[in-house]
């Protein structure tokens, strides 16, 4: 167990945190993802779930996936847009989602302003599937989503969170 | 399960959120506690933890306790003490507080400023301890932590954090 897991009080430096790393992911050709990283702020194997944060700069994104294991989710900074399952919501901070299992899911920060949230999840969970080309094409079919997924979204909508 | 567990998207509304009913604690005699809500954002029978929040008025705590269970804390409004095994810390928004096993707890909002924290707790826990008159004894035989505990922290302590 690393040591910071049980340091009792960790100073917050804006959206960083002492003694937590910030891990940014590899990006690839793929472009799964884009703009973001994670901080696990809270792991212990005395505690059955985890919590972690997650930012993408502004036009970033995170993987479209689904898994069995759910999300609960704060957000804590910023602005964007998500899709769960058949819906594209936009969200700001404070906002709560629920990712269920099985849903698709991403997260996407508005042009201009960085989104962050707060990620509780199991500990014993399993891995995320992604999009085959048939899921996408399913997925694109409803055009609210497609335009999610092209960040593409009319400017109305982008600001009907504010 | 209640409905709202799986609702997708719950907007806050400052520090309350659509949905979810804020559940002040009755205070009693003893005065275990004062001044304090809670509000509990995620909880599903496929979560392993729940994810709470708590806010103190100014000048509000927490009650006094241990249990064999971790909390969880971060920071998400205002400022405060905490107490935590033999330490008192300033504890401000954003800042990470990790409740290890059996440890002594106490959250107290500053005077003038509320405190509001989120808390991850594992799903099947104990229950919570309070101390006996031996063990407030102990407590309040440290100086710092009695004055934390009679709200009485020197003025230059209480702005530590600032």
């Amino acid at each position: 167990m690393p040591e910071r897991d049980r340091t009792v009080h960790r100073k917050a430096l804006g959206y960083r945190w002492q003694g937590v790393d910030e891990l940014p992911y590899k990006e690839d050709d793929r472009a799964l993802f884009k703009a973001i990283t994670r901080q696990l702020l809270f792991s212990d194997p005395e505690m059955q779930a985890e919590l972690r944060y997650f930012e993408m700069a502004p036009g970033g994104f995170s993987t479209l996936e689904r898994h069995q294991h759910m999300h609960a989710v704060l957000i804590l900074r910023g602005r964007g847009h998500c899709l769960v399952g058949g819906e594209v919501t936009p969200v700001e901070s404070r906002d709560l989602v629920t990712v269920p299992p099985m849903a698709w899911h991403q997260f996407r920060a508005t042009q201009g302003e960085p989104l962050g949230f707060l990620c509780m999840v199991n500990a014993k969970r399993d891995k995320p599937q992604l999009p085959s080309a048939e899921d996408l094409a399913k997925l694109e079919a409803d055009a609210r989503i497609a335009a999610f997924l092209h960040d593409d979204l009319p400017a109305e909508d982008a600001s009907a969170a504010l």
